[in-house]
Formats: structure tokens, C-alpha cells, sequence
């Protein structure tokens, strides 16, 4: 079956907005086995919509809409959708009851306009969103399948994966089984020559690469009429490249982060973690930190940014900064130790590093980032380098504390 | 004249990228006043793209292509452009040259493949690609302007900038000059509302609002034959917005955000900052780490997750802690307190909340957020609630807390 991913607002044809949307829909329908060979952003536009649903219709049995499902006069992609499939808007009386609920929460009062939102076309299928205001729709009309998503990605993709996969999944007769072997320490190309004869060989369960800063992901798909033979295609794959890549795989499901494959590490072995960041500045803190739960083995972190902070919280010794600078193995190393001895933990990571865009000496330029790690009296340190903006430079940084925190835990 | 954005891409179609270029070419081409009602993506398929081609050139004045542009077979987005076109492909001597020196500086070979990046179609203007072998390429073919620009963003965004948007604007005739305000604490209904009467009055310059959590820009856009002129058509709008929006207007530029303002006041003031982070962990202060030079006033930042390192690290009572719970206004101030008396600085901000999926109470259910602000001898502690998921509610979290520190700081 064809997929058409429509993203409808004028905030993306303006560009104020990046259509992260559309990537998150294009790789749940491509792990799906679906086809996709478009993927359209209009505006807010009844015209321009009608006429662009006529022509999707034509060519795929899925339309996927997100956004303009908002209160507001210019959100009308359920308008155009009911007009464009002949069916009036009624009210549905649990959407209804939902917007009432919320708002009572809330302690507002609905306008008119936030009625709106309980509208649904004739014969639709109403999805509940937990997360917001306006419900998802599926609406079947002569053989396509449109549906409808509200555009925010924090109440579209829990609707998208527990109500309209599901839908698809009846609709194709086929069940869908994914695993995403994720892997760190490796760069893509030399993922994919590694897995060449694989991927070469590939027709069920079909394979593909995902590169993110510092990780690749590897997808293997394998369709089937139960969900249990379809599982049992991807076993054997997914055993095999474990086999090839070692420890170098964190992880063999999609929704499993590094950060969190390392908190499970840790509380396998009852072990607390602090922190000590520098150039990153939090931003490792705040990756464990949107892990549920992950208090119980994270206990805290000192972002000491400035070398009078490095001194104070993690008891960095001044002769130590003067002699080595802030930026060195001999300051990471102590920041690390000093971080475990300080905030009581068994383990402790640390940070320091030039991010940019000033800052850096010959000996390391703009770029480069010490990593120090302690586990009870083991440590190391490790230095990187990365060639990119700041942004770029300070989160592969927390990637590489992650991965080099996970080398030392597992070799020991 | 209307522009059409036409990325092209298997990667984008199946969501292995998340299409930036577009909303950068989108941005820039509405700050250029160009009109843009379509953004559309399409695999690497010659058949495909020239029905896109066809249909594009019919509607739009200008064709802005990203990617395929690359040295191998799957790359066709060139070839397909010249043939709709009715064009050879020709060698471009320049191109050819600078494909030969960066291969020498690379150490490395050309293959056959890499030569075709030198070719280019009849009679189009050669954009010389600074960043990579791609050339940019200009092709006027019966009234449409073609734009073929490389996908990498790190190469298309230097030549649009250097290169396509100087063509654009001679083409028109036209200088174009953009504001952008940026409002925070007023939601965007409430700001359209407010400038209802400019909105409906616009022409020269155009207003047009963007959202994103916890902030809302308003781009004021003029064209003139003259930047000057431009300008000063610009001047009197942005200045009768913030006479209506007053202190709530952080920024006037695009490239400033909420924390570097933030940062900036602080320096004018010269006064120093802290943060205890609780469920934020550590984003608040990777946002402030993310401006460089942000150490000359953020000091450092605590992230105390858990209870235990809430006492130990900021000073928390554990008499607060069994009263009012580390969720309170209670354990915010002296959290915020804490963080300033520590760390020696003149001002500090505490967030402690419930970020979900779990915790919460009845009194203050999951998305609930206390904010403490000290600066010197005042202090206060906003309560907050925001509804989404847990990365949602930490994210706003954030702008809320440097929405409320930068008001104190302006009420002294």
C-alpha cells in the first residue's frame, strides 16, 4: 500500500518551524513496509488542500494529514477533508466531554471556538488524545484512508503509535515486527561493510541504517501474518549482528535511549552515578535526566563551568588548573574523582572541553574534549576531538561520556 | 513571486533525515517576500521528478531543488532538470578544476563518478560550492528560475546565503530587510489579537507571527529598492510593537534567544548566576552554556535530582523536605537561595517539579512546576502547570524559568 505524509500549516511553508513531523510518520510507515513517494507541506489553505487531496487520492491509499486541527478559523484540514469526502461535521460527544475536562483542569472556560474541536466528519474513527484538545480521525471514503493528527509532535506521535498503527496494521493484514539494533563506537560506512552481504541478501526481514551524531541505528523489519513469525524472522538477524558488533550494540529496541541503557546498567549493579560537566553544561544531566525513574541511581551533577566552580563543588586544585589548565586530562580526571568523593556515588562522569567558538590552544584546538570516568577506584580518561559547531561539539561530547562511561562499566 | 520548494531525497522519504534544508529555504525565501505554497518531497525517481517538474513549473516562478546533486547513479536531480529543460549537460572547466584540487588536498583519486559533478546544464549560471564538490547551479529556462542546490546543509546554506539570495533579489529588483520580535508571557492569540489592526493594515512591511513553546515572533519583513529605504520601512512598526508589548519583548533580532538576552542583562549588571536544577536536570543551564561566553556570568548550577543532593548540595532543609515535599514553593526558594549562598553569586533560579510520567499529587498533579528566582535580597517563587509529555513539560519548564527571572530582574 501507497502512504502520502500532507503536512498542513503555514508555519512550515514559512519555514518557523522545522517539519520534524514528517520524519517521525515517514520512518513509522517505511518500518511498516509501507510505500511512500511524496511528502507535501501546503498551507492553511481550503483551495490549495482540496485540490491536493484530489491529486493524492489518485496516486496512494493513505493520506496522512498533521496539523489544522487547531480551535482557531485558520485550522480547517477536518473541514476540507469532510467537504472533499462529502460527509458533514457532527459532534462527538466524548470529545466533548475531553475539551470539558481539560479546561475544568485547566480552570478555564471553553470559547466557541474550542467547541470546534469535538467536530468530527460522519463515520469517522475517533482517536482520543491524551496529550491535547483536538482528537485524531480516520476517516475511510472509497477505498482511501485518511488520516488526521493534531500537528504538535508531543500529541501526535503517542497517537500515531498506539491508536493508528494499530489501524494500519489490521488494514494491511500484516503485522509488523521491527527491532533497531543500535550501535555506538562504529561509523556508519563501516556499519554497513560490515553488514554488507546482509543488507545485499535482505527481502524479509528488510534492513536499514539510521546515522545519528555519534550512533548508528540499524533497522531490521520483518512483515508476517502473526506477530509471532514475524518476530521469529528478526531473531536470527538481530543474533547475528550482535555476533558481528559485540558490545559495541546498547540496545536492539527502538525506544531504548544510551542514556538509558546506562542507568539499567547501573542499577543492575546498585551503583550510584554523579557528575562533574564543564563545556557540556548540563546537557549529559539532562539526558539521564529524561529518563523516568532516573533518580533512583542518578544522584547529581555539578555543572561547573567556570574553574572558580571546579575548585568549590568538585574540589579541582588550583595548582592542578594553573599547572594543566581547565581543559586537560589531570582537571577531568579530578573532577571525576572529586564528584564521586563529593556527592557520595559510586561512580562519577566528567566533562571538560573546548566547545567553541573561541577558546582552544595548539596543542588542542577548538574541539577537543577530555572525558574522565570513575568507577569505584578504577578511572581513565579519555580525549576526543570533534569538528563541528558548538552545538555539534557539545553533544557528541555527552554521546562519547556516555560510551566511554558504558566501556569501563562493561570491562570490568 | 512565488517560490516552490522541491527537496529531493530517498533519505528524507523514508525519515532517516529530518529535512532542515527546507525550513531553512522556506525561512529565507518568506523573509524575501517570496510567496511559497507548496513543499515537496520526492525520492530520487526520474519519472517522478518530472511530473514534479511539470506540474511546479506551472505554479511557481521559482524552483528551489536540495539534493541529488551527488557523484553517484542515485543522484539525478541535475539530469532530470536538464532534460525537462531541453539542455546538454556540458563540463564546466572551473568545476572541474576545483573537484581536481580538493581531491589532491584530500590525498585521493577521482573516479569516473566524481566528474560529473562537473557537468552542468547549457547556459546556466555555475554557483562555486565552497564547502563541497557539488556546484550550486542557476538555470532560467522559458521564465522559471531552477535552483539546484547540494542537500548538506553545512553546503546549501553558505551558497543560498552567498550566492542565490543576491540573485534573487536582483531579480526581483528588490532589497528585503526583516525584524523579528520576540514576545514571551503572552500567548499567540492574545499577540495577534494585540496586533490585529497592523495585521489587517500590512503591506509594506508584512507581519506575520510564528510560534514555539513559550515564545512568540512577530517577522516584520519591508522591500524597498535600497536596504536603507528598507530599513526605515521597517523601523516604525518594530517600534510600535514594543511600545504595545513593552518589557515582554526580549529581542528585536532573529538570531538572539530568550537565554543569551537573559545573559546579556545579567552582564549589564553586572551580577553573577547560579541554578539548582531538579526536574529541569541540567537543561536550563545547557541552554545557557549553549551562548558562547556565557561563563563571564553563569557560574555554575547544581542538579540536584534527588533529595539527598538537594540537602547536600544547596542546602535544603530536610524539615522542608518532610513538610512541603521537594515539589514546593517552599523547597524552590530555598533551593534558589541555596544555589546563590554556595556558590557565591549575586542571583540564582531553582526549578523543582513533576515532570511525569509518574508522581504528581492531587494538589499538584504531573506537569505542576515551581520556579525560585533570587536576585540579591529578593526573591520569589512562580508556580506553573504545563500539559504534555515529560520532555515537554522539562522544556517549558525552562523558558518559564527564564521568563520569570528576567521579569524580576527588570522590576528592580
Amino acid at each position: 500500500m501507497k502512504a502520502e505524509i500532507i503536512t498542513v500549516g503555514t508555519e512550515i511553508l514559512m519555514g518557523s518551524i522545522v517539519n520534524t513531523n514528517a520524519s517521525f510518520l515517514a520512518r513509522e510507515c517505511a518500518a511498516m513496509g509501507l510505500t511512500s513517494f511524496y511528502q507535501i507541506t501546503v498551507g492553511d489553505n481550503e483551495k490549495r488542500l482540496t485540490k491536493l487531496i484530489q491529486e493524492a487520492r489518485k496516486r496512494s491509499d493513505i493520506l496522512i494529514f498533521s496539523g489544522g486541527l487547531g480551535p482557531t478559523e485558520d485550522d480547517l484540514t477536518k473541514e476540507t477533508v469532510a467537504k472533499a469526502c462529502g460527509r458533514k461535521l457532527v459532534e462527538d460527544p466524548e470529545s466533548r466531554k475531553w475539551i470539558e475536562k481539560l479546561f475544568t483542569g485547566w480552570g478555564r472556560t471553553p470559547t466557541e471556538n474550542n467547541w470546534k474541536q469535538a467536530l468530527v466528519p460522519e463515520g469517522a474513527l475517533v482517536l482520543k488524545n491524551d496529550n491535547g484538545t483536538a482528537p485524531g480521525i480516520i476517516l475511510e471514503h472509497e477505498g482511501t484512508h485518511f488520516i488526521l493528527l493534531p500537528g504538535p509532535p508531543h500529541e501526535l506521535i503517542p497517537l500515531f503509535r498506539d491508536k493508528v498503527k494499530p489501524y494500519l496494521e489490521k488494514l494491511s493484514g500484516t503485522v509488523f515486527h521491527s527491532a533497531m539494533v543500535k550501535v555506538i563506537g562504529i561509523g556508519e560506512s563501516q556499519v554497513e561493510d560490515e553488514l554488507k552481504d546482509l543488507i545485499d541478501a535482505q527481502t524479509n526481514p528488510t534492513i536499514a541504517t539510521y546515522a545519528k551524531p555519534g550512533e548508528v541505528g540499524i533497522r531490521v523489519t520483518a512483515s508476517a501474518d502473526t506477530e509471532k513469525k514475524a518476530k521469529a524472522l528478526v531473531k536470527p538477524v538481530v543474533k547475528e549482528m550482535k555476533r558481528r558488533f559485540g558490545t559495541n550494540v546498547y540496545t536492539t529496541r527502538e525506544e531504548v535511549s544510551l542514556e538509558q541503557a546506562v542507568l539499567k546498567l547501573l542499577k543492575k549493579k546498585g551503583m550510584t552515578l554523579s557528575l562533574a560537566e564543564s563545556c557540556t553544561g548540563g546537557l549529559l544531566a539532562g539526558r539521564l535526566v529524561n529518563v523516568p525513574g532516573a533518580s533512583k541511581v542518578f544522584v547529581s551533577s555539578a555543572v561547573t563551568y567556570s574553574e572558580k566552580a571546579k575548585r568549590q563543588l568538585v574540589g579541582v586544585s588550583g595548582k592542578t588548573l594553573r599547572k594543566y589548565g581547565a581543559v586537560s586530562e589531570e582537571c577531568a580526571l579530578e573532577m571525576a574523582k572529586g564528584a564521586a568523593k563529593r556527592l557520595h556515588t559510586d561512580c562519577a562522569i566528567s566533562v571538560t572541553g573546548f566547545a567553541g567558538p573561541d577558546g582552544g590552544t595548539d596543542k588542542d584546538p577548538v574541539g577537543t574534549v577530555y572525558i574522565g570516568v570513575v568507577i569505584g577506584d578504577k578511572s581513565l580518561c579519555k580525549k576526543r576531538f570533534f569538528n563541528g559547531t558548538r552545538e555539534y561539539v557539545r553533544n557528541m561530547a555527552v554521546t562519547a561520556a556516555l560510551v566511554h562511561f558504558r566501556e569501563l562499566m562493561l570491562s570490568l
